[in-house]
């Protein structure tokens, strides 16, 4: 590339959680947490409960600065190091955070979620119906990997 | 929110791909495209060839301006009007895509990919590893999803 080009998002709203920072990523699974949307946004939210599963993606705004393109998982000093889009951490050049949610229920500008690792207070900046299009069943994923080894991501 | 909050992100690569505009959509499970990262953050896919798929995601860059919350799903006259977010639509606040690839091969800052349905040229803005915590197999979908008429998403 010739020059790096810059992009400019707006949030679209914003994530609501009653747990602590700390217990999110182990809590995952369990998580129920609440998107309110810009009220002036409510209408592009109309047919979305016709869906079952949502994909969210948000700002992770407290992800510190960027140091390094490469990481142990999950800081474990017996695994070699991988980069960063080879693994859901925070420290990525643009901190997007991605998870697939159950949507429990839609109420004007709110929607109610499950499994939504995004702390209290995170921007959301885009929200997608899941389709069977996302679906792939026959994936390969590395012996290092979170859900190789049964624990969510951090 | 009291104001929206704005975020700047910058374009890690660009998606190369000899296939028009025009074609994308409908050729996307046969479109092999490649993605040229910055050279510098090569060594961020580090290990990401051990994954058989990927999450990309991209801004569209030459989506028009956003005019309305709702439009009917593929301009289709039939159907009621559904909104932004309940579609895959260009149209939407933050025009960012997402699409689920597989990966073909990583030839250093360079990677082949196949059904990503991003126009050539279109900037990169993070990839991610597609992991089984991203499968859901039981879904809902409404019969006016682009995937309950067996067509790719518009």
């Amino acid at each position: 590339m010739d020059s790096p080009q810059r992009i400019e998002l707006t949030a679209i709203g914003i994530v609501s959680t009653d747990v602590p920072p700390a217990q999110i990523g182990r809590r995952r699974r369990e998580l129920i947490s609440t998107i309110t949307l810009d009220p002036a946004l409510a209408p592009a939210l109309t047919g979305l409960e016709e869906y079952s599963h949502l994909i969210v993606l948000f700002w992770m705004d407290r992800a510190p600065a960027m140091t390094s393109l490469m990481q142990r998982p999950r800081g474990d000093s017996t695994l070699p190091a991988k980069g960063a889009f080879a693994m859901r951490t925070r420290n990525r050049p643009n901190p997007i955070g991605l998870a697939v949610v159950d949507l429990i229920e839609r109420v004007d500008n709110r929607l109610l979620v499950r499994r939504l690792d995004a702390y209290d207070g995170t921007p959301v900046i885009d929200i997608k119906p899941y389709d069977h299009y996302d679906v792939f069943t026959e994936i390969r994923v590395p012996s290092w990997s979170n859900s190789a080894r049964g624990t969510p991501p951090a």
